[in-house]
């Protein structure tokens, strides 16, 4: 089983990262951007003996208490089969 | 409408941080984890203006001009109204 896990600032944090390249994509000529966040992606491999209740507790203890600053940041994540 | 990009190192590539955190929540006595691979996310928000088509080009370009390089890394992405 495969766990993908998005880590972004929250929406209330300044996201100086983005707005640079918000801006340097503006500066290239591309066209028809509003907004630019960048966050963190994580793809973790999980055993294939996990059921899906053990893994989504698992990587969800792992996103609040490692992955992510709960301070400015917020998670969201997918499980795969 | 809304762009998630998600760039990661290719297969073939190593990946010393996605290691790192590995050893490091084994350490911390995660349990059940075969691999983590760490990547960028980008979130880009289009003028609604913008249709799909345009917008899959544009995100297309933006990505494998900008937002990756591509000697080692690859991107998926994923459009949302």
């Amino acid at each position: 089983m495969k766990a993908h896990v998005y880590v972004t600032m929250k929406r209330t944090v300044l996201d100086p990262q983005g707005q640079t390249i918000q801006s340097a994509l503006k500066k290239m000529q591309y066209k028809g951007i509003e907004d630019v966040r960048q966050g963190k992606y994580f793809l973790i491999t999980l055993e294939a003996s996990m059921d899906a209740a053990a893994a989504r507790a698992e990587i969800e203890r792992m996103a609040e208490n490692v992955l992510t600053n709960p301070v400015i940041e917020e998670f969201t994540y997918r499980l795969e089969e």
